[in-house]
């Protein structure tokens, strides 16, 4: 990709309203825009990151037999007159009325949904279990929108609804999700805790949260470095420092939720009749659970853990491109030429890459390159006529000068 | 894929609303399913074909060296003020306050986003040309929704929006974004013609509209089968048989809208003070373009020139899955275990195929596959006692038996 053709809108500056660091780098780096209160577009940059983590949802959803499917954002008032929350959810619950007076709302979460969807097929046991997903904008008209991508109004979500015959195959699955999410969050980049949760307004017996470690974290959890458990303080009260139930000693810290697990059970099927007929022939309703991750919250939260001083430092998988190739001064014919080169052989070579060919001063494109955060970044200067470009390591910011071929060799590897 | 976890609900009889084939195909194969009057649910098979859809736009704008990004559906009613748009848009614009009594719209298009995103960036004919597009939920409170994916009210749209320093280069950008959709909607296998259109509510000099032929067509269009000459039966009244004013003789034939493209010129900068320093250092109006594609309508249309009586015959870049491998009685180990066999080696080949791994009647499978349109259908049955299988090809509805080395080989190639 050439970068003159890619709207990279960087800033020099820190902008005033941004309070934690994400929302500075992503302003910053030109990755989003604000548009309202809480309300952003994904620019170029942004929409690369956000499309990375996307593909790394759906990959472990379809791994583990999940199907995916696209819901619409609004919503008839009957489906949630059925399940009783249309009086329930409150101020932030969008809604409007269409031409002829019917009420809708922007979905904030599609249990109702997936349920009408749903229950005319899922007749017989037969059919289960069933595991479908979207990966789709929500709304929630949050009091206060805050941190950039944190707590927007608009923001992009992938739900996963599952449908069971028996609590046992809800528990497995339940299970297996957990554990794509544990390598979602993992191949994300993120330091992250499983701890067990409040199941809230959604209802539900059983249900876990995933949550990024990071001081403008919104929730507080309990945690210890010698056994898994981890546990919401809304959960459990303990001090820090004081023994936990199984001996080990408890950890305070701030979470980011990324993820929720719940397992619903038959709230919503025996609120909207969605019926099965067991192997007896005996009519049940359809056990089932839900399982939430904040994708554009990912993004953010990767950027809380994963920075310097200089910009966003990306997790490999998350980067908007692997590698940037500047070359230094585009009045220089030989510089280009070699860029032109190794930008070509890279692309060749399958990886993404980012082609400054911006008529701009070297320390602007440098400056912007460290917004960018792409891995590994080759400069193509004065050095060229000797065959020689400086390779840059994002993470380490470590630099070595390397022949052309040496600079292929080590970044495709 | 395994379809017992893919959620493929068909129906044996043909929707007594649905009045159109695409429309009766898409709920009768599992691929929509409709969740209020103009709004949609993609199941997973409909997803399938919309993201090829997606796939062939993105690769086509990108090779033109467009940016893709993602703008907010949810729009601050203050930018269509500055344009000027907001009274004048009418009840189509869906409308909602947030809980602080802010207006905001539905967006159904995002001129006015676009040019705010933007008109900071471009301060300079350096910056210049641009090229972005999304691939968004759009909104229209149509009066009357109808033809299932023809007329929606929440719809998938393409929208890309160029800027240009000078006249010259927005026609340049024209005829290559023109070119571009030439190809698209090739490659989804349309029978179509361009066509000069008026240019409508949006403004601007010069647009064009690409018209796919049909009888369920909501425009009439006029056009010649020896020369490229098509237009908008709006823009020029001839009768059908009549003398064209280049000599040849008009055909008047239906189509569906699939694509639009509009030089806006200097509408929306000139409103919004979109503005950039020209080579001479002087303030003028960026130059705007802007090309929209229907990406579900393209699905629609698709459909009412590609099936059969028994179902959608897919163009093999659209269809959902490449092979269907269906075993014929899953109590048959043999059967099925050939059947897994085919079906591996085929995804290895980087093939998308669907395994029907269902214990249900043949008939059941049978009239499913014909209703998925996968362009190969492998069968296994009692032949495969003596190595044999029957391929058959959905376009032509023929069956030939063969090995099943000989099918992996014909399928792949």
């Amino acid at each position: 990709m050439r970068q003159s053709l890619l709207f990279v809108p960087t800033l020099r500056e820190v902008p005033a309203d941004a309070e934690t660091v994400s929302h500075q780098y992503l302003l910053r780096g030109g990755y989003v825009k604000q548009n309202a209160a809480g309300i952003y577009t994904y620019l170029p940059l942004g929409l690369r990151v956000l499309k990375n983590v996307e593909m790394i949802v759906r990959e472990e959803l379809n791994a583990i037999g999940c199907s995916e499917l696209l819901m619409p954002a609004l919503q008839p008032a009957e489906l949630w007159q059925e399940s009783g929350r249309w009086d329930d959810y409150g101020a932030e619950m969008m809604r409007l009325k269409d031409r002829h007076d019917r009420q809708f709302c922007l979905g904030p979460t599609h249990e109702e949904v997936i349920t009408s969807v749903t229950r005319d097929y899922i007749n017989s046991y037969k059919k289960l279990p069933l595991a479908l997903y979207q990966i789709q904008t929500k709304y929630r008209d949050e009091q206060r929108p805050r941190f950039g991508l944190m707590r927007g109004r608009e923001f992009v979500m992938k739900d996963l609804y599952t449908f069971h015959a028996s609590q046992d195959n809800l528990d497995e699955w339940y299970d297996k999700v957990a554990q794509a999410y544990q390598n979602i969050f993992t191949r994300c980049g993120l330091n992250f805790r499983k701890v067990e949760a409040d199941s809230g307004a959604i209802g539900g017996s059983e249900s876990a949260e995933f949550m990024v470690l990071s001081a403008i974290g919104e929730d507080t959890i309990i945690y210890s470095d010698t056994t898994d458990f981890a546990a919401n303080s809304e959960v459990i009260d303990v001090a820090e420092g004081s023994q936990l139930p199984d001996g080990s000693v408890a950890k305070h810290a701030k979470g980011i939720e990324v993820g929720h697990i719940f397992k619903l059970g038959t709230k919503y099927s025996e609120a909207m009749n969605a019926n099965f007929l067991d192997e007896n022939g005996r009519k049940q309703p359809v056990i089932m659970g839900c399982y939430g991750i904040g994708v554009s919250r990912v993004v953010m939260a990767a950027i809380e853990q994963n920075h310097d001083e200089l910009g966003v430092v990306w997790p490999s998988q998350l980067a908007p491109f692997d590698v940037h190739v500047i070359p230094v001064v585009m009045k220089q014919t030989a510089q280009v030429e070699a860029a032109l080169e190794i930008y070509e052989q890279l692309q060749q070579a399958g990886l993404n890459v980012l082609f400054d060919d911006r008529d701009e001063r070297a320390g602007v494109k440098f400056s912007d390159a460290d917004l960018v955060g792409a891995p590994y970044r080759i400069v193509v200067g004065r050095g060229v006529s000797e065959g020689l470009v400086e390779l840059k390591n994002r993470a380490t910011n470590e630099a070595v000068e390397v022949t052309i071929a040496e600079a292929i060799t080590l970044v495709t590897k």
